[in-house]
């Protein structure tokens, strides 16, 4: 992703280069969907709430405060399809299920953390930028 | 961000601790609202997009192919907000407005890109986990 042309405008890449590296200037690479999983809102947190070790659904629900039932479940799929969380399920009674990084998980959870944290260090001065333009807060959906 | 546990869940930080750090296991904490405009689909790809220089809406909406105009106007408008994006408008005619990087959004930019180069990177090893599973490409919304 170094630059916006290496691929002409509305060419898809081919499948072979696409199994060698995405492009997400591409609209059709799916690359675009696991941006999409890794960078929604509970993609981000809870990539780094299981960069402290395995954890239990109940207990990534508290960390990553806010979260739905729903959207907490939806999200760790996502993360287990792209192969980033392994999901344990231990046999026992009562059931016992556990979710943790994988190695490629942990890869992506440390590049999620380090932009995690640049923004939270740079809170400051983006509520600034705000301030100064007269803006109240408005997010997207 | 290095840890979950450095606010009580529910308690939401102080305005002053707010402004000397976000917290984005908070959930009132306005750094969400920043997460979500730097790591929406398009938020990532227009701060790469914008690395290699100012440049005008038009040629912005081609090199993020896939983007609808009312989309890009607004991650802009949420851009510029937080101080990430400056908007230049030239006063000659025919109207000439460009959009840049402030130093705040090109460091925002080289983080996004980092994670962005990694997902490209990594996407075969990724695409193989979701084959292994049997699994078709499922995204949010």
């Amino acid at each position: 992703m170094k630059s916006a042309t290496t691929q002409p405008v509305g060419a898809p890449a081919s499948l072979k280069a696409q199994m060698q590296r995405g492009d997400l200037f591409v609209e059709q690479c799916p690359s675009r969907e696991v941006l999409k999983h890794v960078t929604s809102r509970w993609g981000v947190l809870v990539l780094v709430a299981l960069s402290d070790g395995s954890s239990r659904f109940s207990e990534l629900r508290r960390k990553v405060a806010g979260v739905s039932e729903k959207m907490l479940a939806q999200t760790l799929q996502w993360l287990e399809g792209d192969g980033l969380v392994l999901r344990t399920a231990y046999p026992v009674v009562p059931p016992h299920v556990s979710y943790s990084l994988t190695p490629l998980g942990q890869a992506a959870s440390q590049h999620v953390q380090t932009l995690a944290d640049w923004i939270e260090s740079n809170l400051p001065a983006m509520l600034q930028a705000r301030v100064e333009r007269g803006e109240t807060l408005a997010g997207p959906g």
